[in-house]
């Protein structure tokens, strides 16, 4: 998505060679028109597949699973993260290791609005280490639903998420995957290096 | 806002005269057609004010903040909520009470994203004890911005957030205000009451 990479090369910014700050526009303030325009191109991208439901985890999931599911004519879910480990009959949860955190958490879902029927579509901001991309796919997997893809925001490629998704047969789309990075410059796969100020 | 109460009616479950649970559209599973719609009812309710950003505060919120700020064009900010309390020069932050949880907790923005130019309106899903949301005006006048009120999704008009926000002068346009309730049964202020299922 060319707007969404040009954005990150204007407004981003690489604090190192891992760390990509996308604050000033994705994830806490937010551009409510390119959120909108995120959310209609994965529904362009997976329209086809005739999901009922998109799947996202809270915080910063929520804004983009509004905008795709809003483009696809259907609900969305969030689920909700917790410290303690708390099980429950009435929940699907999945235990996650946050790597900017370094602690786990729990991820969890009401039974009641996800059935074996479905067909989800999975959104998140980034794609770093899949941790929390992989546990949705796990509670998808619970629930006896069909899973038709993943899409991210942001792809840090570099990083191991992608190749867990596709060793396990799911479908990636991201709209910007960022091959490399380092203070003042972002490297997008497959396109040539773009030099930020 | 006549389909949002209707909604209520249909698919909230009050479960005692103080807990309303709505977790089947409004904030678990999410039905984005009246999440949009919502967006709109606020958007024209503050359009005159030349409204400059969206406020709100993670999670629950988010949702809400995309559809308004979407229908007037602007940005929004998602406040971000922490156990600890930290002290940065660089977030202008609010302590937070949570009636709920009955813990403590701190509510922070990035000075960069409200400067005192903003003319805010801040939402939310709930306005109940007003802790949240009274928090998030806090933050507002301490960035010295113009805060043209507060809108929430749904109002608790039986507990206090309201006239404690009334009180600070701050203008509050909720779409469904709940006068009283009990399991089964919900009455919405200046509508006759309806029974539910």
């Amino acid at each position: 998505m060319k707007e969404l990479q040009e954005r990150i090369i204007r407004d981003g910014r690489a604090l190192s060679e891992t760390v990509l700050k996308v604050d000033a526009f994705l994830n806490h303030q937010v551009d409510a028109e390119l959120t909108m325009k995120i959310g209609q191109a994965f529904a362009d991208l997976f329209r086809s597949e005739k999901v009922t439901k998109v799947l996202t985890v809270e915080a910063s999931g929520i804004h983009f699973a509004l905008a795709t599911a809003y483009a696809l004519g259907v609900p969305f879910v969030y689920a909700k993260k917790k410290k303690a480990v708390t099980l429950s009959d009435d929940v699907y949860s999945a235990p996650v290791y946050s790597f900017t955190r370094k602690e786990n958490y729990q991820i969890s879902i009401a039974k009641q609005y996800l059935s074996a029927e479905e067909r989800v579509l999975i959104v998140d901001d980034f794609l770093a280490t899949g941790a929390a991309l992989v546990g949705l796919t796990q509670i998808v997997a619970d629930a006896g639903a069909h899973l038709v893809g993943v899409g991210a925001v942001v792809e840090k490629s570099f990083q191991e998420g992608r190749g867990l998704l596709e060793k396990a047969g799911v479908r990636v789309e991201s709209l910007a995957r960022i091959k490399s990075m380092k203070p003042g410059e972002i490297h997008f796969v497959e396109t040539t290096p773009v030099h930020t100020s």
